[in-house]
């Protein structure tokens, strides 16, 4: 039992230092955060599960991918509206460019934007419940633009609980 | 220890008789294998990581989606070629449609082939090591569809393992 315990405190002292160290690495909160919202790009969503692809016109002319947390699958999964607290959805985007090796095809190029909804509805409730983070490069955009998410998404998709993507069957 | 060995065997039964079920749900082994390969739809592929989105022009018309099994997303991340025996990569396609609420966006329609891919060196020594499946409401299309599978991956794509999907970063 002694040596759970010692082996337990070990794991927890290595896990704080990586932490710290992640943390350095990444840089602080404030410079990670969306303006009005504080949103992060959330730690490991590339693995997350895909909700489904879209494709955006000129003049952005991306390829893109939603995927969503647990939460997100099972509320989708269930057809549960509105989206619980704790739902975070992700759009990946991709520059749009013809495949050198298929003539129909074309395929993802350089990123461009990663896009991050999150369900908090106690902490956002000036905006559907949703605080909204818009990056690139790892980075926010202005505030400028975060003040145009939700106007947006109010407008169109009020009735999906202020989300566009649906499950692709 | 007795306890133990009992919930084992109830529980192994139990497993056995929901995979008989399952297997008369879904009919037998030889109506859904692909013609030549033998090759399957893989169970639970929906929840596998996204490895990129892709569109195709008309006549197909189609948003995709390339998902991959644990072994294939490992090998992407490491740059592994040729993909190691057990990589599965499935390529989900639907109809591309115009959003009907945002102009300059276009998403998934109705769902139309699921297209598999299986690398077994021992069991597909004449096709690169891979065996193909094209499936349309789950059941495999004809032979001579599967006859095109691997001349066309040959042609274009032999330098990367005959696998068009790269990763999107």
């Amino acid at each position: 039992m002694r040596s759970i315990r010692v082996a337990l405190f070990a794991a927890t002292l290595a896990s704080s230092a990586l932490a710290a160290v992640s943390l350095a690495a990444e840089g602080t909160d404030a410079e990670n955060a969306s303006p009005i919202y504080g949103v992060t790009i959330p730690e490991g969503y590339r693995q997350w599960e895909l909700i489904g692809p879209a494709q955006e016109a000129e003049p952005l002319n991306e390829l893109r991918a939603v995927l969503g947390n647990p939460t997100a699958i099972k509320a989708y999964q269930s057809g549960t509206l509105p989206f619980p607290d704790g739902t975070i959805l992700v759009k990946l985007a991709w520059k749009h460019v013809q495949s050198t090796e298929f003539e129909p095809a074309s395929v993802p190029g350089a990123a461009t934007t990663v896009q991050v909804m999150v369900k908090d509805s106690k902490r956002y409730p000036d905006s559907g419940g949703w605080g909204f983070g818009r990056f690139i490069n790892g980075k926010p955009v202005d505030e400028a633009q975060h003040q145009t998410c939700f106007a947006c998404h109010e407008a169109r998709v009020k009735g999906h609980d202020f989300v566009f993507t649906r499950w692709a069957p």
